[in-house]
């Protein structure tokens, strides 16, 4: 169809079926298999018949089912008008990669973008058109559970992940068959929940939304993003569901998206809690003329929409145009011209968990770990005699959060991958989580010889982050860090494996550990991708993509931290009346930007930056100095001399990750895109400050060479 | 002088003499004894007869130097203008009344007019005629030091604390020579610093800083406040100390500021170190040209004016203008009739520490403290024998950060107050802060016998709060703690008295004392205020003005949070999906507006409310239900169930401290004033939303009893 055939459809349309489009109802409700309810969850108060006039399902479904019901809503759809599925892809759909946060640390939009293209082979296999995915909240607040969901505390690196899995998600042609449409979230500044708590308020100025929390959504409308989710919480007073400023004023006018916002899930239902609507009509109401388009779980708006037309006339025009939003995205799926768009059990049967998708889940946990200490343990030998303990040791549960279709069973735990790997493993000991027995602790340190290593696979349950996934402590649950505490005590050497979905305070494990390396949630394949790493079959490139604080009390930290007119020198003893900490440093315990490899690499800055056209080019000379292949991840950060605004000291500009044999180096050029010179000012707008600036290159968020750069 | 005579002065002006009188210096270089630096130290670099230009001095002084250094200017001054003196009198000069965030805790506001009155008394006697002083800082950030200087966490204590401290330093009329000018800071959000990191930037939207953080400004620029002091951190991106909206468009055309803006202390030039000046000279103009008009402890525009003149024609007139506002407060204050203003050391002798001003610390103390807990131990008899221990048992250095000039000798401590009571005093233990050896905690266990009370005076050593004191974990240190566990296993009846400037987690405290007596800092009258109110001399009846959270994890948390759409309910074990922890409540472990007393009170709602010119009553019935007299603070607290905006659940319009006999009840009616309803909505600006509001009524900030209320 064209557009003008579209405004024909909507114009044979009633206001009843109109309304219907903009409504999104889960499967559960078409006689499938449940899907987990979350939030305000309501009886809906609509008839069957009107329930079939809801424009998209979401949630739980496969092939077969997806057929039947697009079926029967052929069949009763007076106007032929296919049905729309959408689920939460988020890190895969049934072969799962590691959580984004983890991702993220790869510095490979390139990898991530692969994922996603399975990601979305897979699901649109098992009837799905559209994913909520990604999420591109900047956070900064390891308490709140979803930043496992996030690509973490920089703008840019946001902007890249969310780029490349819109693109990954959506081709070049949505109508090919094994695309799914994306739906970017959640706008905006969700992540910046207060105190860490999941849907709290979030109060954030206009200068750092601008710089900071639109542009990786900005990144994602640019790149062809079909859908944005409205967030959860209030955003500066206004529920972001019932937002104009948000929706209309900076999604339409600013950042220029032209797809289909869409409510979060009971969102529309959740402006009464709030307190700016007093009950269901009027929430729904608000909802549509703030700019929400597809309301999603509850039904609000075909249920008063008779009413809102009589009273408020104008809301005809605004419905008008959410259903051609819906129907044109639906157009661009080729769904007019076939609703069943690729999806036989048969496809379903071949896409789904077949070795492509596994290696590419191997691949990525691999490119996320991140190892945060080594003395020289690692890589072992496969002849090590390894103990291997720890609530993970042999859990399958290292999925991590939002991969509600992953199978569980695929999963290879810790135990599977060195087993698989040929090492030798003497002894198993799995424990709980938050209670390791006496007897379970001395049985360990009892078994350990001269010569063996503890392999202690230790982290938080799954469902410690993740959505309503909050905690005020961010520390491992105090009997695992005694049972490291023990073995360090009787001075066995200690590999620790993390796997956790947030930045943990790992002082104690950085002090009794011999070697620390980050699984986060790696997926599918993460026994697989730790056993390799741990016997040096992949050697470490991770990289952290947001900050480990020295607890609770250092949040929020980032590295991309304002000035202030006192600052205190790091890690430097400072007199009284600077800006610090009495009892901690201001720099986290691991930054953004940090992780360690088997080799060193040597980074030099090589040369003077050149200009050419729109980019500046930093020239950098990189040597691996070990004996062991490696990647590293050369960082370009920087920051401006003199500025209209206190801006950050540094902020991430540009990145490569390059492999290096032993001993070689290579002389690359890392280009600086002009845009990213720009920041919003009040008053001024994006502006491109001419001047000093200060170019800082590191391969560990820890250590930067300096370079002057002079804007004209 | 009138306003004419004062533009004539200034006409006659050379521009050096204008810049010297918006330059203020420290008095350390008018060879008074040292004051204490902070920040930015800079030699100024002007020669002696330049220094002589400045207009005002601050920091350490008397009588007779203050008469020496005006006598000395006014034989310099080319046109006999008086030199002005400043200084920090916060809570009190020579006598210390409690911190503020303290004597907020006793929802007194006239008790704070006394006690400005009586600070006022002091440190006008001793040379001094302006306060850098109140400051109204709404704080929800325990891990900021600075919190025991602000009234806490409400915006409208802040502004009627602010309110009444300025009526008590100015009076009816500032040329009265008992009276200071008082200078209220820091504006804007600077308790706003992220991470509770002073000096850090902060970020607050303009909802947030209409509604919360300006009120209190507005409450003393209405009560005539004479000057303003600019923050020191950059608000969403731009210093306080350069920024032309919050110094022009908000203090000046919202807030209806008439009088002069100072900066704070080297703030001028460390626009420099917050990168949006690149040395002195831009340093100077910015600031001058966004609004400053006294440039404290530093020099810049006096040595930069002459250019700026030459380059910036138009700060000419802004110079001006600076120099009008400074000459004007001089004239206010009958500098230009007397430029020794009542200044004598005979005066200075009588006034200082007299018995009147004691008498008034002593009251403040006592209405300041806050019973957290009691088993029913307190009040003890005085024939009980105590063992006191514990750092706080006969330390002086209970006057509290930000009084310098306080007379630590002066300083009752608890052991010196137990015995002027009385008290039987079996063993004084002193303890020091961090360290309590095992000999000592075992010595206290030995010492007591069956009938014995330990008193157990804990607390954090002074500088861990204050300008400069934070810290990440707000916890008692360690070894203090377990002496109060080891008692606690002993099972010996500990009662512990708290010193200390911020809230903290009290969580092991409640755990194992008896009862639990917040003291703060309460003062030169420390020691006889906690022992008036152990020996139930006094009845407890402060409030928490801030509340005390479950840790550092838990910031930030105020009693009056936004709803969110997932609303959580208080203290019940809720399901996934809602707005919650996993690991602590929602609510802190002490709420603003708790505080227990040896009686008890039943509070009533007493019939409906009545609405009378500007205001609402709420008519409440108070009955004494205990054997006591005592005092106990009811609270008003309003939400609206319908609004524009998520608005908090509940905010404090009203309160109303009253004393009962026992058994006694009275009927009171506590007006609601109007005004105090409206909100600034976005693009509606302040708003008195109609419609129904929920009134709640409450003594201890955790029990409520609900009304309704519409507004039409």
């Amino acid at each position: 169809m064209d557009r003008n055939q579209i405004k024909v459809l909507i114009r044979q349309m009633t206001l009843e079926e109109k309304a219907g489009q903009v409504t999104q109802l889960p499967s559960r409700y078409f006689a499938i298999q449940g899907s987990q309810l979350t939030g305000t969850e309501t009886k809906l108060g609509i008839s069957e018949e009107k329930k079939w006039l809801c424009g998209s399902i979401l949630g739980k479904l496969d092939a077969v089912s997806m057929r039947n019901i697009q079926k029967e809503n052929l069949e009763r759809s007076r106007l032929q008008i296919p049905l729309m599925f959408m689920t939460d892809i988020v890190h895969g759909y049934q072969t799962i990669f590691p959580v984004p946060l983890a991702m993220a640390g790869s510095f490979d939009p390139g990898m991530v973008r692969e994922c996603a293209r399975i990601s979305a082979k897979e699901g649109s296999a098992a009837g799905y058109q559209v994913t909520f995915s990604p999420m591109v909240d900047v956070v900064r607040d390891p308490r709140w559970g979803r930043v496992m969901e996030s690509f973490g505390e920089d703008s840019k690196l946001n902007c890249d992940f969310g780029k490349a899995m819109v693109e990954g998600y959506q081709g070049e042609n949505l109508k090919d068959p094994d695309r799914l449409a994306a739906c970017v979230k959640h706008f905006a500044a969700y992540g910046a929940a207060e105190g860490g708590r999941d849907y709290n308020t979030s109060d954030v100025s206009e200068f750092r939304l601008r710089n900071k929390y639109f542009p990786p959504f900005k990144a994602c409308i640019d790149a062809g993003v079909k859908l944005v989710m409205a967030a959860f919480e209030a955003l500066n007073g206004i529920p972001a569901t019932a937002n104009p400023w948000l929706l209309q004023d900076i999604l339409r006018k600013d950042l220029e998206f032209e797809g289909t916002v869409i409510s979060d899930w009971g969102a529309v239902l959740e402006l009464i809690k709030h307190g700016v609507a007093e009950e269901e009509a009027e929430a729904g109401r608000l909802a549509l003329e703030s700019g929400v388009q597809i309301e999603m779980a509850t039904a609000a708006i075909v249920k008063h929409i008779e009413v809102y037309v009589k009273k408020f006339p104008h809301l005809e025009a605004i419905l008008d145009e959410a259903v051609e939003k819906v129907l044109i995205l639906k157009n661009e799926l080729g769904l007019f011209e076939d609703p069943y768009r690729g999806v036989d059990p048969e496809r379903e049967m071949r896409e789904l968990r077949s070795p492509d998708k596994k290696r590419a889940a191997f691949h990525a946990a691999t490119e996320s770990a991140v190892l945060l200490e080594n003395n020289g343990i690692l890589p072992l030998t496969k002849e090590t005699p390894v103990i291997l303990t720890g609530p993970y040791a042999e859990s399958k549960n290292i999925l991590g959060p939002w991969s509600v279709d992953g199978i569980v069973e695929d999963a290879i735990t810790v135990k599977d991958g060195l087993i698989l790997k040929g090492g030798r493993i003497k002894e198993v000991i799995q424990t709980a989580y938050e209670e390791v027995t006496e007897q379970d602790s001395d049985r360990i340190v009892q078994t350990v010889a001269s010569g063996d290593v503890v392999v202690l696979a230790l982290g938080e349950p799954e469902l410690w982050s993740g959505e309503a996934g909050s905690r005020s402590v961010i520390e491992l649950p105090e009997h695992q860090i005694s049972l490291l505490k023990k073995l360090h005590e009787h001075q066995i050497p200690v590999v620790v494996l993390l796997f956790n979905g947030r930045p943990l305070d790992l002082r104690k494990v950085k002090e009794y550990a011999d070697a620390v390396l980050e699984m986060w949630f790696p997926g599918t394949e993460g026994g697989n991708a730790a056993a390799a790493l741990l016997y040096g079959e992949k050697n470490p490139s991770g990289k952290l993509a947001m900050s480990f604080p020295y607890g609770s009390g250092q949040i929020p930290v980032s590295y991309d931290m304002a000035p202030t007119g006192r600052p205190k020198a790091d890690l430097v003893q400072e007199p009284r009346y600077k800006s610090q900490y009495l009892d901690i440093p201001n720099e986290p315990l691991y930054s953004f930007g940090y992780g360690l490899s088997y080799t060193e690499y040597d980074v030099q800055v090589n040369g003077k930056i050149v200009r050419q056209e729109q980019e500046y080019l930093v020239p950098v000379k990189v040597t691996n100095l070990g004996n062991m292949t490696g990647k590293t991840v050369v960082q370009i950060y920087i920051g401006k001399k003199k500025s209209l605004v206190a801006r950050p000291v540094k902020e991430l500009v540009a990145y490569k990750k390059i492999e290096l044999q032993p001993g070689k180096s290579k002389e690359i050029v890392i280009p600086i895109e002009e845009k990213t010179l720009e920041r919003w000012i009040p008053g001024k707008g994006w502006t491109k400050e001419k001047g000093e600036y200060t170019i800082l290159v590191s391969n560990d968020g820890q250590n930067f060479q300096r370079m002057e750069l002079t804007v004209g």
